[in-house]
């Protein structure tokens, strides 16, 4: 299936009834500026894993994808800001700061953030069992996931890090929103049951599952800013040396990093094996897991 | 009842539990510094005058009235930032981005923002019938209202604009969060029958008194931005002018900006007036409201 055209139509329509609304405009422009939608996309490949038969859960999946995206899109544009990272193009465009200005981009992240929660609560008014599946994701975007990530790594800049604390910051930076895009869908299939969720043996293998994506994910991340360019990667390369930024990379040396890389994949696949006994499909997410070991971008 | 000692000690324990992380330090300095907390003592007041012989609720509407103002504190935060407002002080005390920087304190505002909407989903989790009131929240901090006005705010910077854009502009930034501080507690105590909500004269009354209410404020506000000076008033003075804003004062003149202010303040004292014909007690409204008149900062 054409995952990324459904993302993408999907998402232009988000805020595309305020048209004279500069904010809006920005949060947009971010939005709809490219993007590999690899969350979106987890998203629709755990929901295919486990809908059975039955495809009716189909539209509020994608709806949930796009409210994933627009947190994640928030994430980036304050990210990109002067006073965090300050960079000056993502997926291959000027950053929203550079288009719009610092004032309009600031606002523009919080509409996103906030239409996003919004987003989460309604859906939940006409259908309560998602309740649960949408307060997992305001926890994952927060202090105890992405914001917690985002705080440890704005604070140890300019100095090297232990090991340790940069898996715990890339769990969370990266890994939260990735957990939140393979498991969403299995809360909304199941969420009329949530006490089961803790001794739910699927959730407990997805969350492992997750936590190796995310971190294949993020070395692989390192390693692109060390050895592509910014015509490929569509950001700016260097900059964690730039920025003495602890990564993958600098802690470990290019060849231990992709050592851990083949390693988080090989453990991602071993969890998609056990699915596989249990009877789900994993094709898909098979591919997803040996993309992101050659992936350019 | 001593309002203030009871927000006070209830948003003293907001993200107390991570005395580690930089970016809650921020959050929890901007949240502790003072201020008037004139929108938990709405909440209150909305719940005295509507809660007849039962006290049950009262913990839940201190649970909103702290995550209303963790709101009100991350909108202060970001607006306050040089890209936005540029200003040092804030409440008698330097801004977060003075304190801290302004990459934390950008991350500090976030966080508040996404800690609020995790609270207004949790609290729903275990009380589906507040899901009305979490949400009608989260819709009166975005793009239809706070942040909708701090958008036009943003995009009418030097430049004079028609009274009637002012008064959507202030409708929205202000008086969003108003609205929802004196709706909120009357959603809370009525939400297992929200199809009824929109047929509810009182909700219809609420409203309009909270239209008057904020109007009121923001006329205040940009009468005191010219009167009064620092040190009363806790934040910098003179800045409308400096940045060349449209307020109530630089578009109607300081005599009829007072006479709207008188004319919004009668007009409250109308709605009250009705109420009280209903049976409510709304001593403490009106009070409220006489105070809007002379306060000092």
């Amino acid at each position: 299936m054409d995952y990324k055209a459904v993302i993408e139509g999907d998402l232009g329509k988000i805020l595309a009834d305020k048209p004279d609304d500069l904010t809006c405009q920005a949060a947009r422009y971010s939005l709809l500026s490219g993007g590999k939608r690899l969350r979106p996309k987890m998203m629709y490949m755990t929901y295919d894993m486990f809908k059975g038969s039955d495809d009716k859960l189909y539209d509020d999946v994608r709806y949930y994808a796009a409210t994933l995206e627009m947190i994640h899109t928030y994430s980036l544009i304050h990210d990109d800001l002067p006073c965090m990272d300050n960079d000056d193009l993502r997926r291959g465009n000027p950053t929203c700061h550079k288009k719009f200005g610092e004032g309009i981009a600031t606002l523009a992240g919080d509409l996103l953030l906030n239409t996003a929660m919004e987003r989460l609560m309604e859906i939940a008014l006409d259908k309560p069992e998602y309740l649960f599946a949408s307060y997992r994701m305001a926890r994952l975007a927060g202090i105890e996931g992405m914001i917690g990530g985002q705080s440890i790594d704005i604070t140890s800049e300019n100095k090297k890090i232990p090991p340790d604390d940069l898996y715990e910051l890339q769990e969370k930076k990266t890994g939260a929103l990735i957990e939140c895009a393979i498991l969403t869908p299995y809360y909304l299939l199941n969420g009329t049951d949530r006490k089961s969720f803790e001794s739910d043996e699927n959730i407990s293998l997805l969350r492992r599952f997750a936590a190796h994506v995310g971190l294949a994910f993020q070395i692989k991340d390192d390693i692109l800013d060390v050895t592509s360019n910014p015509e490929v990667l569509g950001k700016s390369c260097g900059k964690d040396e730039r920025d003495n930024k602890s990564t993958f990379v600098t802690l470990l040396g290019m060849d231990k990093a992709n050592e851990r890389l083949d390693s988080e994949i090989s453990k991602a696949h071993e969890i998609l094996d056990t699915l596989k006994n249990k009877g789900y499909n994993t094709a898909e997410y098979s591919e997803l897991v040996d993309y992101l070991k050659i992936r350019g971008n």
